[in-house]
């Protein structure tokens, strides 16, 4: 047995869903486009919230800036409208606009009157900077690779140096794509999903705690011992990362409710050791998939009866362990990806083989 | 003489600048690249803080989102660091994508390692829907227009049915660009100036309010009267406008004080009998050229005493009289505009022939 | 027949409900506590969305800080929980803390376990301040005047120099409380009433416009010749008013699109000359009473078909209309006041008594 | 030695100033005032960002409202003008309002014209509930106990049970006041100052993360096994707590970076355990000593470099540390209260005596 098959740590006290995913969320999936060749190491990811047309069926979502380096398009209307009406595109900063022009392209072919006798469609892309390993400048992801992720869509969702995560990178080591999910009893019984999808493009060495650990130190160390590039260099320079988290619940909250999920991802975030960066753009989004709202006036609203916020801590908690537990899988499953000019981003587990063993010693 | 040369009135107690445009802001510069050909009745406007490399030495500024139905790039960073790195460009909807492709590379081009060594940068385009005159699925607009946009920047502001202006409507006749000045004297004897441009896209014939007079009923008569497609259509349906509002002044301001001024636009769209309409995506952003400040570390932050907030109120009056002047010039300076399936929007002088001597009446 | 039973002039298309005030908002109450005793000129004034336990039974509700030059109490937790649980209250600057403490009592009065097995309770007071005409300092308003405004509370509104509108001016005249109603059509047919109640004392003589018309630089004129103080002093320095914007509707509206209506009436707000000054604490809250929201988990939440956003331009319009209806009446209504020092404020009417027959000549 | 004389653990790798306290920013002092009489148990706490009078001499400043669910008086003003004008008090949540017209008559007293020639002042006043402890309904905080903070405020800062903190409880044990400091070197060798101080009154049990380890879930039996109200009651129900973290810093920074500051705190809270919790008002402060901005428009405004962006990490890793350290100190120093109805909050460390010992083993 390798060390990567080694299971990750299960933080908190909540249950996973049957996947650990995001797609434990009924009706969520998941798709990536992976660009691996030689200094392009870069791609797309999906969520697409429902199976069907989102800009007829719309999903409420809110938003929260934890910290605003960052070049995502969208977020002005999701923040006034409370609406997601494309999938939720991941990629590198300078493929937004290549990504935002797939995504208009992608609606007016399913819907021919948009921007005409209908409504503009609002792209949503978010974006890390894969700089260090991708060869960022040559603009390579394209509308194909958009098609592509969203084709590929499912309910399994691969973890790591895939879609785009391919060329990210956290904590010195690679990071990229992690998910997770748990599920949370309110207090008059009911049960809901809440699932977490990041892409982890965040944190110096010496910064990370990994399931309550304090490993960065160590990880430090031995980064500057193995290192080729020892002396310093580029990669080395300040944090330039970023993070974008995911959350999708089954819970019928409306976009206020939704803008408050969406910052617990912050506390999860900041339990692996961020201090939310100056040059991380660490952004999060969460949606409901308990009801659609129709673009169209002339089709009825749906008449649901949100959640109590006096009830609403369950989803708070389970927010931020699936944060933080979807970062562990990215961290985790994230396999050792050299690209651009030679650079290179080993596999935590690589670094540190002994991780899973030091991890099973007693505790607290 | 034709009613085309009559003067638009002022409106307010301030003078304008020499050029009553946003360029009488020191510095500042706004060019335009035009499509007009058929169905394809677009562009792009840039407006430029200063001549210099804005990624390297940025300016202060700060937005307010009046109406957030609108699907701009790059307000996210803007909110968080204070600042823009790029000129600011106007487009049309569909258009934002390529044209924030094309600031990227010209960043690149002009700092070859951004995005590598140094951080990435953050495109800032903003957009109106043309979709009415303009085939906005076309997508025409590409870094050619943008940089020929760029190329094209001085002091001289073309306003109406030019740049990104050109295929806009306003109150159900043609609008697009125009532009005003206003100087301010605070209390302590400083003068400063205050330009406004706008992208005038918004309202509905009813509402127009032209320099205080409510002569919106008149010209919705009167377009009902004219207009071909007189049975309604795809043009009178709900507003699917949209308006942009940029600012600019010479005043010592930091981002806080800029995102004051910006909401002060407000004022003068609401004059102009706007209510922010639920379609129209309106938003306003305002930069100061007092000082700019260093991308790099290295190089020293400028010691600025900034203005007392005590004596901002000339300048908040002068940003609600600019910007409503501005309006009025985009309304009284836009040619008749035919574009897609032959759809069209006239000038409106050429509705209202008789506005000119309206004005002159007295008044209150 | 006196100037003062002229009637003012109805602003723009949309028409009154049969009491033309806040209080056509089906359930939605006003009551008064006036305190007028030579230099004590204040007082409190409520509004309560329904006649039950608003601790209990809360409504839905978002604010807009237009320009937050102001003291108000409770906006932080509105923003985070979007409900009002109390009457709200407007008072003095100086005041608010007086009557956030009635409040409480008033809570804790009705609902023992305030504080202890229940959640603490949010005031909510918005204040304007009246120091020119009031003895601010002296603190006049208590517990009995905010009970006193909320026994008194009921469907007829007094208007003017009541209430919190006691010592409150506005364009160099007195000012105060005005309310005004709108009906909106939405476009599937139904109607819906939106209500505007002010607490107006902002705003320079100099930028009054009054139903369009542009009355400030006669205004001033007059004023600066019939005034006693015409050497200038306290109360012809910079303005240090504002103004307290609230808006109820019956329709069904979640909070991110309550915080929508309540933007729109800074558009009322601008056409009667603000441009939102520096010195102008000017927020704005809107609530619906289409449904309210237990307190207690145990209890059923509501299930509603929100309003398409779609359809809600009706809406804004009635807010804009309505906002500017109500200040217009806010200085139609209120009569001379002398305060502290001899301090005065003259009525509108009796400042221009030609008023009326002014606004009466065709426009536009 | 008492195990209560143990060394609270160290977190990070940033250095502590001479005090470990927020009075290691110079010119900053705390002062409290407790009432611990039977069934009252509460007070108020100060913190003096200069010595001089605050109204006329402001400090920077800026909020970030984590969770909104709290009674905070102050903020809508501190975000629009940036500044601080009283010093800022801490008490508890029925007491803001009188704690907030203590402030009105301390800045009357100093600037008789206030309200009058000169404006309005702002208090500001954060609170937490501490009614399990403390007979809330009691209101028995006054001017008298402000005054007496304010006289009482000096550089030596007493933890724990005392002040504002004296009925607050955190993670089922005694919590309170805590505070601490870091100096942040940033990439150009200037070193700088931050210190926390926190009013501590958040979280369950079980959650708790001391210095990185997970000793919540041993904290919570030992409470269940040596509890007296064992089978729950009012103290065991939701979480109905808050925190207030208050920041300083002798770098120069403006109100946007000082938003960024105070932001980071939440990620020092996340990691003791919170997921900000719904009924916990998290509320942060940050105040810059750096400079003074003159209240009166006739004094000149001072020319200050701003630190560059680029170069604010250290300070944010600060602000995270020394935020987590406060809330260390506060739960370590807070001695066993008894208070309403007997309702008791035991000590961390008469609790868990064994504390010390194991967080003294090795770790990761």
């Amino acid at each position: 047995m390798s060390v990567r098959d080694a299971t990750p740590p299960h933080v908190g006290t909540l249950t996973a869903g049957p996947r650990n995913a995001i797609t434990d969320v009924a009706g969520v999936s998941v798709g990536h486009a992976t660009l691996a060749d030689g200094s392009v190491q870069t791609g797309v990811t999906v969520v697409r919230p429902h199976a069907g047309d989102l800009y007829r069926d719309r999903v409420p979502a809110a938003a929260s800036v934890i910290n605003g380096f960052g070049k995502s398009i969208g977020l002005v209307q999701v923040e006034e409208l409370g609406v997601i009406e494309t999938p939720i595109a991941l990629t590198n900063t300078f493929s937004v606009a290549a990504v935002a022009e797939a995504q208009i392209r992608q609606t007016i072919a399913a819907n021919p009157q948009c921007g005409r006798r209908l409504p503009t469609v609002n792209p949503l892309v978010f974006e890390c900077n894969d700089g260090y390993l991708n060869d960022i400048q040559a603009m390579a992801v394209g509308d194909l690779h958009y098609r592509g992720a969203c084709a590929a869509a499912g309910p399994d969702v691969a973890e790591g140096a895939v879609g785009a995560g391919r060329g990210m990178a956290s904590f010195g080591v690679k990071g990229g794509i992690g998910t997770a999910s748990r599920r949370a009893e309110v207090a008059n019984g009911r049960v809901f999903t809440v699932g977490a999808l990041v892409l982890a493009n965040f944190g110096r060495a010496a910064q990370l705690i990994l399931a309550g650990r304090a490993i960065g130190p160590v990880l430090a160390e031995r980064l500057a011992a193995t290192r080729e590039d020892a002396a310093g260099g580029e990669g080395e320079a300040q944090e330039k990362g970023s993070i974008i988290l995911l959350i999708a619940t089954d819970a019928p909250l409306d976009t206020r409710q939704l803008r408050r999920l969406s910052l617990r991802s912050a506390a999860g975030l900041a339990r692996t050791g961020s201090v939310f960066g100056h040059g991380s753009g660490d952004i999060a989004l969460a949606f409901s998939t308990a009801y659609t709202l129709p673009q169209e006036a002339a089709r009825p609203m749906p008449a649901i009866a949100m959640l109590n916020d006096a009830l609403i801590d369950p989803l708070f908690q389970a927010v931020a362990d699936s944060t933080e537990q979807a970062i562990i899988h990215a961290l985790w499953r994230a396999e050792t990806v050299t690209g651009r000019d030679g650079h290179r981003r080993q596999a935590l587990l690589e670094v540190m083989p002994d991780l899973p063993s030091l991890l099973s010693e007693r505790t607290p």
